[in-house]
């Protein structure tokens, strides 16, 4: 039996490859119904959204994202648990050469739900990376 | 006896109150010291950090800042509780007629310890406000 600390590093990890594999309904999976992603600059996101935001037209080319987390804590209590992860985001839209890195961290509220860990509220940090100017 | 709810807005408008008041001190006591503040393009904040940048020189001039939140939702488990806040924050610099105004959400964790609920982690994911530009 994995310890829920555990389970949640897994579902981490499970959105990570759903995520890579442009696997939407895997992704949409791992969150709950009323699920709220909050992000600078727009307004709150529910799942309908984010379902919208993320789904490409069969065929179309898709953007190459390559993500890595770094878990800085986990506290679970009861069926709620709060995670803290420094993240890091390259996408390379189709056609690019070059990817879009953007970096920061994330302030995740996670629910157990029928004895599964679901994402329920997620504020995504994240801001584009400075990168040096190119000297010709 | 204050619900729990009541005593989370209480400390949100103490903490408004007493930063509109640069009482500086007051608003460090209403944090665990092991705080985190996650803020979009920085690194996590301490509440040392957090002093550091709040406290202005005995008889300096202040900034005027001004904030009104919006709590859209609180929830409690345990000694642990989560908010999401929508926030608008004005502050104006020492010496400027115009306002700086930045707006967005905040995503916290409370914790209760020794009967008191104090902020633990906050996500602020405030950004500018884009005005229309001024036509002479």
């Amino acid at each position: 039996m994995k310890s829920d600390e555990d389970q949640i590093r897994e579902l981490v990890s499970t959105w990570h490859a759903a995520s890579r594999s442009d696997d939407i309904d895997a992704v949409l999976n791992l969150m709950t119904d009323d699920v709220v992603f909050l992000i600078p600059g727009r307004p709150p996101m529910s799942k309908e959204e984010f379902a919208a935001v993320s789904k490409v037209a069969p065929g179309a080319p898709r953007p190459r994202i390559v993500a890595k987390s770094d878990i800085q804590e986990i506290q679970v209590v009861d069926d709620w648990a709060f995670m803290w992860t420094r993240l890091s985001v390259s996408m390379t839209p189709p056609g690019a050469t070059e990817a879009l890195e953007r970096t920061g961290h994330t302030l995740t509220v996670l629910r157990k739900m029928r004895g599964k860990w679901l994402i329920a509220r997620d504020a995504n940090l994240l801001s584009p990376v400075q990168k040096p100017p190119t000297l010709n």
